[in-house]
């Protein structure tokens, strides 16, 4: 059979069913953005990413200390949507003979550099040849206090849906990258036109990894009631979310951040700027609940834009348009990367 | 530069040596079989492995199954080298689109069998496409109670050197699997011959986890002083445990376990067996040093053999011939695959 045919979802399901937990220490195995274990005072999270060349990456276009720099935020991402830190990381690498020493220590300075401002330690992992390009394998370990984890599944359906920073721009920026390839190709002589751009660029290579959010809703008692990290795209993660906590939802399409560069480019392109905000994926924002309550506590911290709200589940999980029309909320078919902790 | 002119631990330390070691909960980063970071009460181990096809391992004749097993043993025999149990394990697959659904549930039948076998939890990993072929990650968490935990650097110079099971098994079984698959190429009437080298080919195929040691040397009450598991091979494991600990060894030629199934194909084929349980790498058992007053503790316990004895640094590292000549003990270069973890 096909795994297309399957599904995502589907396929990881048919792979995982038959595994049990044995371990009292397994708190959460397969199905949140980390799996979390019980290490006496604390929980520990554990996350992997799987990052090969030509499916998630194109080195014509991506400098390798931006791969470096950006495969830590991709794998650590996952402990922040946990409401954790991440603490320690390993890289495996595979490598074709193509590579030199100095592209890999170029790699290496972009791991570095992100562990640097992150925090977070290098501890080890696994160095292999490849029979082809590179293969990158990150592991993230971080903590959270036990009663601060977060689920995907705690939203109640009366909660504020919340997202951190901008949407769509790192699609935008990979899609500049894409159109200055093909101008490139077949012509030595033109430079690629990236200039007004550096946003969209910086988006997409270099994103952050949002430790400042988790730090500002501790300072303020913010709890979040679910959260994700997007990085297959709000509606793909929206849907998870309700999916997980047996609730609908309502977003509003005007209330979705997106920066004017991205508007401008996607206008520039022909591409819908709201489609790449709610399928681009690759922002690694937060995408997250809290009550009520909290509207003004959420407002405070700046930066971050309540963008619709949690319903019962037999309301299902829509888009509202300005005019008030009801678009039923769908995420992209087998995308080019699926966790099984994203199940 | 290429990467072959640093060599294998040349290039890892190059490319790690800028990493510094910033949170407290780290206790042992790059530089042994597993990371080691502390949990509260206990100790958790990390240890990952990347594995890949066309390098470590060839589906024309490793069945699916077995190879889901063995990844398993191979991610987790990394565990038990530090004297911890594995508890918790990521899976991450990269597939190109010739594999089937069918396929991949045989390869987690493997990784099933091996989870329920050894008590693992399997909670989470990435599925993605991959360009070409089959690439496997998997990350094993381990835990062990702070005093137990054996580093590779702590062999004194009087200790005894042992090793569990039978070395180069492993590596005979591989020379065969390749015989007869060159036999096969261009021929579609002959069935491999494997009659009477099951066991050899059960050794590569389906390696054991040797938690039966780790549990058995715990209720000796014996705490090794050093441990790796033999992965590369015996040479280079001890090299390892000698640079780690600052010691030399001698290891004596006429006591390496060697089964009379390795002995028998490897005349056959013309292999030295002495060169394959030195060197053939594979077998996942365990090689460790006790003081000399665990001696008959540790012979007590059964499939373990004392091969050899530390020495003081000054002595090297040799390997001691029946007539008691020297030899200096020396690793093969460049291995499939080598780990940071392993430096």
């Amino acid at each position: 059979m096909d795994i297309a045919l399957l599904g995502e979802f589907g396929f990881i399901e048919r792979l995982t069913k038959d595994f049990t937990v044995k371990n009292n220490t397994t708190v959460k195995g397969v199905g949140d953005d980390c799996a979390v274990i019980d290490a006496g005072e604390k929980y520990l999270l554990l996350t992997t990413e799987l990052i090969l060349e030509g499916i998630h990456f194109d080195l014509v276009y991506t400098p390798l200390k931006h791969l470096g720099y950006k495969a830590v935020v991709m794998a650590c991402s996952d402990v922040c949507a946990m409401n954790g830190r991440p603490k320690q990381l390993t890289v495996s690498i595979g490598l074709s003979a193509r590579f030199t020493v100095e592209q890999i220590e170029e790699l290496y300075q972009g791991i570095h550099l992100a562990c640097e401002e992150y925090g977070i330690d290098m501890v080890g992992g696994d160095t292999t040849a490849s029979m082809t390009g590179l293969a990158l394998s990150l592991t993230a370990i971080g903590e959270v206090e036990k009663e601060k984890v977060v689920y995907r599944s705690g939203a109640s359906d009366t909660d504020l849906v919340c997202v951190t920073g901008d949407l769509g721009a790192a699609y935008m920026g990979v899609k500049l990258l894409e159109r200055e390839k093909q101008v490139l190709e077949g012509n030595n002589v033109s430079q690629p036109k990236f200039s007004g751009y550096e946003y969209l660029l910086e988006r997409q290579l270099k994103p952050r990894l949002r430790i400042d959010v988790i730090d500002a809703l501790e300072e303020a008692s913010i709890l979040p009631t679910s959260m994700m990290d997007i990085s297959d795209g709000l509606s793909s993660e929206m849907l998870h979310i309700c999916k997980a906590s047996s609730k609908g939802a309502r977003i509003y399409l005007d209330r979705l951040p997106i920066s004017s560069k991205t508007f401008d480019l996607a206008e520039e392109m022909g591409v819908d700027p709201v489609i790449a905000a709610l399928n681009g994926g690759d922002d690694y924002e937060l995408l997250f609940t809290v009550p009520v309550s909290k509207y003004e506590d959420v407002m405070r911290i700046g930066g971050i834009d309540v963008i619709g709200h949690m319903t019962p589940e037999s309301k299902g999980v829509a888009l509202t348009t300005p005019d008030g029309a009801e678009i039923a909320m769908q995420a992209p078919g087998w995308h080019k990367q699926e966790k099984q902790n994203d199940k």
